[in-house]
């Protein structure tokens, strides 16, 4: 089977022919000035995309050795934690809170809800206990959002720590770290970001670091220890292990893109994308699965299916007929997304997405008015360029 | 300060045009069939590349994640492991295993030494409580050499488990993992196979896998188990985490390239590098770091210096005035290395390497016959190539 | 203005990574033993394409360099030429023809036309004069082709001379050289085989070279000079200037790509698209070019615009609104090209073109019912991909 | 064969990855408004490499593209011109010149020497009716150089028109087209400047556009043709036929980086290099083919071999043996030459070659002292560098 024509995944996604330039170009040793350079460059970038001052740890891995090393590096045995649920990765970050040895408070809503600002304070009122919060500012396997600009600054205020699984958040909605006081983001590179996929994006405040050098279960000498980054690398150059030179080539190529374009401007690109996609959809009788547009990602766009037409069975066809590689829901329920993510945020990417999608609905024997739902995204589209 | 014109360094090293264009080439979502079949071919080939019909496990990140989460999984609470330390990898090797809670056992020689067949018998004679032997098969700081063809056998006689640092062994010396009965090793694909720098490669025996299994302390659920990339993607398709379509692309490159010539051709490539650039370096008054040819490396070459010249002055004077990208010791000792590793392992670029460390010590102050060990080296290689 | 989501202009095409890789990687000296080697290979795959064992000639330059090149090398004083027009480039050919010195016979038809075998068979019993034949197998300007499959062969049964402007006919429609007797033709690489734009493809049979080398007119020594081809390069392996090493190895990967997919299955490729395309302008209520389907270029679909509408106004307008790069009719009418050629011939890159169009022609204030036209497109490939 | 290690060709030469990432990024349409942007920049930056005002031709083809098309526009039939000639390159331009129709005048010396402004001066005098003057800047097969600053304000202050083969020249030497009153100038991109082989680079002045306008025998409509380019692009903006995206993606990309550095630097590096090479030639007991270090290009140094060594063979021997591809006489003389253009001018490129070469020879049975040889070279450039 040929490649894909399209790429319309929920990550790694679609990168740009400058970012693939970034990745093939020739690898430096990690210990040449150069490429020094180079990393300590993209570190501030990051920085920039975070909008903080904090620390910025470039951890060498997928996103999830970010959120590993950090949640273990922050968890203190006894520790009080509250997570909130509202999709797969939620639930597991849980999973975790209790494996490391805090004791878990859970606020869980459907996986096509959102945690509310009102429900956290509540809980916050009723349990001055809490040490931390821990959520998923953007669930990509079911597209649903956490407002995390009212509950950061809520945990700020009250002095409790904010562990934030951003994964496919930064980009994709708006990111203020420092104005609202997020203590510990973990952002992956293959999302909004239109990066490569090997590397964990991390921000840590002071406060988070005092948690973790107070922590006796903190990893050490580890690949997950986040401590070791901030001891040898930001305080004596060195590296605790090899970081991959082509991922960083890539990761600032995709930084200095997105740095260019503008940060807003890049975000608002997400958000046009995601009301195109939603126009279109709703126009070809398709239910979205998020139960608001308020609460819908920018990122994907999530479509309830039929019980009787299998999510896998639709991705399946869309590619091998249509040659667009979609994501089905992996567990979230049964749903097919439609990602706007990085390059394909924008112009007639959410066309080709929702043509593969309805016209394969429609191969599958459900009723969907493709020509509306096309006509429906152009016809936004039209106002959105001008 | 710009590239340098030669990256003759211990790793990350110098990749081809066509490791470089695997790297850039389109990023395909990790559950797309075409990247689901590029994995699978790339597991197969590194298996060929390790000679080994046992599991080979690809997991995100630099070698260095391969062998804590090995170490992790193996040692299991109060077993009575043989570390051998001959260099830096091999005692950080022994902090973990004591530190994971296993009984430390260690045979130590010097750094310029290697710890021979004869003294692990002997300690296996007289520690029959011993369950695993733990070893660095190619110490990259110092240049020096285990001997893995007779270590390993013996302890497959005995019943003994291995685990095996490989990272820079691998197409560096021979390599028999299933003849030698080695049971978990751990390569990195950014030294001798002239691949990228973050992906771990792993060869799990059945044997080890039961380890594991038994063992609670192994790790689960997390970024560095084993047991999760078995059940998970081995046993089910489904991948742990999302692996970094672009590592696999380059990797499969590098690997196409290294079996198109020959795993024996590769092997002896490097060992042929390694003699002409010994010979130059005698040849030019200088004192090789080994103690002996035969514990000599074949993937860098070890220089010792002068008490009065810093490794790390030797290596910024080369790649500043002469444009090559040496390494220094890191902490093995007053050393500089001329690695001659991948593509960089053949040649001229021995010459180059000479040419460089020869004149950079002259500057220094060293007295050095630089013409004599660029003549020597070229003498050599001439009766090599015809 | 940043670049476009999307080329699907007349030429130079999107090319595949693959290609890209190929004209991005390193540039050999032309006289390196494996650039030799490329360089003959690559001949021989570019015979295997237009089906012949005559010789080969890549020229270094846009395909026009060849078409001329060859034109002056045939065209000798005096000699009756009989010249098909229906487009901007079989008009071009016949001042050439007048210029270089024949007696100028011509069949001209409207450019939305083509001229029939028919008419050539009678223009030919009348004048047995005529030497030479010359026409423009795929005019790309407007969309039209001629039937070279009944007039080559027709030529050839009279011992007339045929020269085949076929740049961007090769692989957009059946091509058999030496089934068909054609002497000479000229291909393009950027256009229906998605190479570098660079390059002249030409084959050569024996009575072309007995003509040219008769000719006292036929350039030697000079740029243009296909002998100087023939003698040095195919003669004596030397080439009459250095060629572009970068272009070929981008020629080479993009020749590698449609024989693996097979000769006839890229055609076919092509013609399915262009189906799809046509099916979904009709739909959407637009007026084709072409005055019948049997003459439509099955790698550009030309759509005739009201007066009202300029088409280089379209041409703009979806590039800077909606991203997609169409072409206007550069002189050949009032119409706009949707273009489906090489990598985006197939799927629903189609869509795209229609949707881009269609959108912008309503922008425009031009009453076209998009959403039907879309369904249409996707109907037919439905049926055309399972 | 695989690649060699080292290419040190006479042209085209190694470029930089930054370079074949330009050449392998994304084909745009050329009338894209990207793409038209990219070109007129190009034009800017040649321009500034040339040091000129003049107009600014980018003709796509190899250099000598340039070089015939520039010479048949501006050669009026029975024009007096004086052609200078040291080497294979101007002995052709001769040739041409009398096949175009003008009265040939020459003056000729040895290949390994250069025509003075003295002779040519004398020759002036005593022939008023010389209107041209033609030269060859630098003789890339031998490896000379002409004193075009002496040469060019000469001309210029007789109201002579100057034709300037530059293909290896600019770059290589200082360059001042306008300081100068240099008419017509042509330069390869695929030599000091280390681009793509497929384009020729042309200053024209306004006094060569009025010789080429009043000249009946000027091509036009025709590949060859500068009047073309002239009228259509820089009067119209049309293109007269598609010029090579990637070639000007891959041109402009070398540009910047001799921009960057310095168009002084650049040319210093080139003479740093050249007299690198020259020092260890000698000092090996080798002779250098030009008469004197004055007229030595900076390019290329050109060995002269004793009769009983093929220069083919000696090229052949260091790309089999030692992966190194330099290149030999091709019908200069029996010389082998050592280039140092682009990438490779500076630092140990020219220990390479040097290396490649004294051991080649050395194996072929001659007496060198190649370690004598490798260390002078090595002496000077330790003291360039710092």
């Amino acid at each position: 089977m040929a490649h894909p024509d399209f790429t319309l995944s929920a990550g790694p996604v679609t990168v740009t022919a400058r970012t693939l330039a970034g990745l093939g170009s020739p690898i430096l040793y990690h210990y040449d000035p150069e490429f020094l350079a180079t990393f300590r460059r993209t570190q501030g970038k990051v920085g920039q995309m975070f909008q903080t001052d904090n620390d910025i740890i470039l951890m060498q891995g997928e996103a999830i050795v970010g959120l590993e090393g950090a949640l273990r590096s922050l968890i203190t045995p006894g520790m009080h934690v509250l997570n909130l649920v509202q999709g797969v990765f939620g639930k597991g970050t849980g999973y975790w809170i209790a494996d490391f040895g805090a004791v878990l408070h859970e606020i869980e809503v459907g996986y096509d809800d959102a945690v509310s600002p009102a429900q956290v304070e509540e809980y916050l009122d009723a349990h001055p206990e809490i040490q931390m919060v821990c959520l998923v500012a953007s669930e990509t396997p079911s597209g649903t959002v956490t407002d995390v600009a009212a509950i950061g600054p809520m945990c700020r205020d009250r002095g409790i720590l904010t562990y934030i699984d951003t994964v496919s958040g930064v980009l994709g909605m708006p990111w203020k770290t420092d104005e609202w006081g997020l203590d510990l983001c973990v952002a992956g590179a293959q999302k909004c970001l239109g990066g490569p996929p090997g590397v964990a994006l991390i921000s840590v405040s002071q406060k988070a670091w005092d948690v973790m050098y107070a922590n006796p279960a903190a990893p050490r000498d580890s690949y997950l220890s986040l401590i070791d980054w901030k001891e040898k690398w930001l305080g004596e150059g060195r590296f605790p292990y090899t970081p991959s030179v082509s991922d960083m080539n890539g990761l600032e190529a995709a930084l200095d893109q997105a740095l260019e374009e503008g940060i807003d401007a890049v975000v608002a690109r997400h958000e046009a994308a995601a009301a195109v996609t939603r126009a279109g959809a709703r126009a070809m009788g398709l239910e979205l699965w998020a139960k608001s547009e308020e609460i819908a990602s920018a990122c994907v766009t999530s479509i309830r299916l039929p019980d009787d037409i299998d999510n896998a069975v639709v991705r399946d066809h869309a590619r091998e007929v249509y040659g667009v590689m979609l994501s089905h829901g992996q567990g979230a329920g049964n749903l097919v997304r439609l990602s706007h993510m990085g390059p394909t945020a924008g112009g007639l990417h959410s066309v080709v997405g929702l043509a593969a999608l309805g016209r394969t609905l429609a191969d599958l024997g459900m009723s969907v008015d493709i020509g509306a739902g096309l006509e429906a995204a152009l016809a936004l589209l039209s106002t959105q360029r001008r």
